[in-house]
C-alpha cells in the first residue's frame, strides 16, 4: 500500500485552523567571518523565543540530500507534494503568478527581452531593465501581431521591467524544452529542444517556438534596447490535486511575489490581496481566519537578502519578521508551522541544500525546551531532520486530522 | 535489490541473545502543566540511568510521520516488519491472544456482547460489562447452537467481561471488512461489508457475517443485559514470515496481556507463561535464556497511565520497571533494546505519532554519553529518529549477525 493512500484513507475533518508562515531562504550556515553565527542565531527574535518554549523543532531536507531546490520545488515540498513526483516549470508558476489562469496542457514559458547585437548575440540578456511601461507596450504589440501560430493559440502578458510571459494553448503540445536563453552575454540564442527525445508532444512544442520567434522577432526589430527576448521555464501546467482534494482543506495563500502567488494557485489556494508588508499580511490573516481552514503566507526578504550575500539585511528582515508575530499570535492559529523553502546561505549568495529549520507549535507538539529557535538549536529538535514534504503529515497530525492506525 | 533481500543475504548465525523489552506507549509530551517534564523525565530511574552510560539513543517513527499506530502496526514495527506491507485486524490479534490457533485464511472478528431494544437499537455497546462467567456460558451456548453455516466452521471463545471473538473457518474468504458496529448507542447494529468492493471473497465473508447474525440473534433472545453483539476488525490470518525464517532467531514472548501475546505468536515467538508482575516476566527471562535466541517482553502499565491521562501513575509505573530493572540486568542480553511501541502522551489520553525514546545497548552500541534516558535526551542521540521498523536491523548488526556487504 502507497503512504499516500494510508494518509488519505485516515484523514477526518476538523474545525482545526493551520498556519504555514514561509521565511523565503530562511536556512543560513555559521561561518567564521561572522562569529560562528547564523542571520537567525544573529537577530533579536523577542517573539519567536517565546513561541519556541511550547513547539517543536527539527530540520527539513528541501528535497534530497545534497538538491538545491528552486522556489517550485521549495514550496510544492511545504504543500505536502513530492517535488521530484511534481514537477512544475518556472513558466507555468510566472503566468499563474501574473494572474493568468492557465488550462490543463497549455505551455507556459517565462520571457525576458534582451538586447540583440546586428549579428544576433545577446548583448544585455535583461534589455538594460527596460521600465514596467514600455515591457507592457511592447507586449501589447507582440500580442496584436502575433495572435497564433498554426492552430495554436498564443497569449502575452507583460510582467515588471524586462520580464512577460508567453502561453501556447493548444492541442497535444508538452513540456519541458530547454531554455532558448544562453545564460550569458555574447552568445546567440540556442533554440528551445525537447528534454525527452522521444516525445511527439515535446517535439510539436519546440517546433513551436521556433515558430513563435520568427514570427515576434521582426516585430521587435529596431526596438533598442528591447529587440530581442528568451525563454526559460518552458513546460506544461501539470495536473496536481489540489488542497481540497488532497487535504480536505480550504486553503488560503496570503503572498506579495507573482511567484508564490503563482504556487499556491497551482494547488487551488485562494489568492488573499491587499497586503505588502508582513504586518499587512499577518491583518489580512486575521480577518481572513474564519473562511479558511488553512493559511500560507510567504515572506519574501529573507531570501533576497540572503542572494545578496548581505547578512545585515537578513538578520534585520528576521528582526522584522519577528516584529510583527504578535499579531499572528493575537489569534495563533491550532497548528502553527514556521520555516523557509530552503537555505539561502549569505556566505553562499544563492539557494542551497542545507536542511533549514523548522518549528512546529500545536497544543500537542509538545516542548523540545529550546531557549530560541535556530538552526542549531533545531538540530537537537524532537522532529529531527526529515524530508519537507512532511511537514503536512505533521501539521495534519497536529491538528487531529487522522484516525489511529490499525488496532 | 530490494533493501530486505540485502538483510538477509548479509545475515550470519551468532550466539547472541537479544532482548525487546517495551513499555507500552512509553513516549509523552513536556507539557506546560507538568514543568515541561515528560513522565520519563519525571521518574526517579536510577538503573535506567546507569545503563545510559553505556548506551546509544534515538527516537523511533512507529509508522511514518504524522500516523498514530494501534497496538498491532506499532508492534509489527518493533518486529523489524513493515507495518504498512503486514496488516493484521484486530481479530485476529485478540484470538491468538485467547490462544485460539488460527489457519491462513481463516476470518477472525473481535466481539463485545451489547444490549438491543426491541427496535434492535444498541442501547449499551458493552451489555453493562457482563462477568466473565455470564460471557463464557453464552459463549457456549452459542458454540452448541451456531456450529456451522454453510460449509464454513464457526469457533466462538469467551474473553473477559463482555468481550469474546468469533473465527470463520472455510475457503474463499478474506478480510478485512467494514465493522458491525455502530461505534455509538442510539443505533442499529450495521451490516459488516467489503472493504474492496471487487473482492469476491470478501463479499462471501460479509454474507458469512450476515448470516450468523441471523443464526446467532435468536439463540440470545430474551438474554438480557447480553441480547446482541457487534463484531469489529473483521480480517484474516496474514501470511507473515516468522522470526526463526526472517531473522533465523528463536524467539519468545513474555507478555501478561492477550493482544500481546497474540500479536508475538504472529511472528511465531513461542509464550512464555507464568509471570503477571515485571519482576515475574524478568525472572522468567532469566530462567529461560538458554532456551531462546531472542526476548520480546512486554509492560503494559505505561500505556494503560497514559491513557487515563494519569501522569503520577505514568510515572509510578516507570519507577516500577525500572526497580526490577536489575533482574534483567543480572543476565545482561548481549543486545538489549527498551523502547515502546509508540508514545501515549498524558494529555492526549490514547496512542499518538510522537517518536517514542529507544536505548539499545551491547559491547558495539558505543556510548551517547547521556546521563539519563529520556525524550528529550534521546534527541541527542547517535541514533537519530528513525522508522522503528529498523530497529531489529540495528539489533541484528550489535549482535553481529550481518556480514560486510561489498568488498
Amino acid at each position: 500500500m502507497n503512504l499516500d493512500s494510508l494518509y488519505s484513507q485516515l484523514q477526518v475533518k476538523t474545525p482545526a485552523k493551520l498556519a504555514l508562515v514561509v521565511l523565503d531562504g530562511l536556512g543560513d550556515l555559521a561561518t567564521r567571518s561572522q562569529g560562528f553565527l547564523t542571520p537567525l542565531e544573529a537577530a533579536n527574535t523577542p517573539n519567536l523565543d517565546k513561541l519556541t518554549e511550547v513547539s517543536a523543532q527539527g530540520r527539513m531536507i528541501p528535497v534530497a540530500h545534497g538538491i538545491t531546490p528552486g522556489s517550485g520545488p521549495g514550496h510544492l515540498a511545504l504543500f505536502g507534494y513530492d517535488p521530484i513526483e511534481f514537477q512544475v516549470g518556472r513558466g507555468v508558476i510566472e503566468a499563474l503568478g501574473l494572474g493568468l489562469e492557465l488550462k490543463a496542457g497549455d505551455v507556459a514559458a517565462r520571457a525576458n527581452f534582451c538586447t540583440l547585437n546586428d549579428k544576433g548575440i545577446v548583448t544585455d540578456r535583461r534589455a538594460g531593465r527596460i521600465k514596467t511601461e514600455v515591457c507592457e507596450e511592447l507586449c501589447a504589440l507582440l500580442s496584436k501581431k502575433v495572435k497564433k501560430i498554426g492552430d495554436v493559440e498564443v497569449i502575452i502578458r507583460a510582467g515588471k521591467e524586462h520580464r512577460f510571459v508567453v502561453i501556447f494553448r493548444g492541442k497535444g503540445l508538452e513540456g519541458p524544452l530547454t531554455d532558448s536563453d544562453p545564460n550569458r552575454e555574447g552568445l546567440t540564442i540556442p533554440a528551445a529542444k525537447p528534454t525527452n527525445a522521444k516525445s511527439a508532444k515535446q517535439k510539436k512544442a519546440a517546433k513551436l517556438v521556433a515558430d513563435f520567434y520568427k514570427a515576434a522577432l521582426p516585430v521587435l526589430k529596431g526596438r533598442q534596447p528591447a529587440n530581442g527576448f528568451l525563454l526559460r521555464g518552458i513546460a506544461h501546467q501539470p495536473a496536481i490535486p489540489t488542497f481540497q482534494e488532497r487535504y480536505g482543506l480550504r486553503a488560503a495563500a496570503i503572498a506579495v511575489y507573482p511567484m508564490y502567488k503563482g504556487l499556491s494557485q497551482l494547488v487551488g489556494m485562494k489568492k488573499i490581496e491587499g497586503a505588502e508588508t508582513i504586518a499587512q499580511q499577518f491583518e489580512r490573516y486575521l480577518a481572513e481566519y474564519n473562511n479558511h481552514d488553512f493559511f500560507f503566507i510567504h515572506y519574501k526578504y529573507t531570501d533576497k537578502a540572503g542572494e545578496d550575500g548581505n547578512f545585515e539585511a537578513k538578520k534585520k528582515a528576521i528582526e522584522d519578521f519577528d516584529a510583527a508575530l504578535p499579531i499572528l499570535l493575537s489569534r495563533c492559529p491550532d497548528v502553527l508551522a514556521i520555516t523557509g523553502d530552503h537555505s539561502t546561505p549569505c556566505a553562499l549568495k544563492g539557494h542551497s541544500w542545507h536542511p533549514q529549520p523548522v518549528l512546529l507549535t500545536s497544543e500537542c507538539s509538545g516542548s523540545d525546551k529550546l531557549e530560541r529557535f535556530t538552526e542549531t538549536g533545531a538540530n537537537l529538535g524532537s522532529l529531527g531532520v526529515f524530508e519537507a514534504k512532511y511537514l503536512m503529515r505533521l501539521m495534519q497530525a497536529n491538528a487531529k486530522m487522522f484516525d489511529k492506525f490499525g488496532a
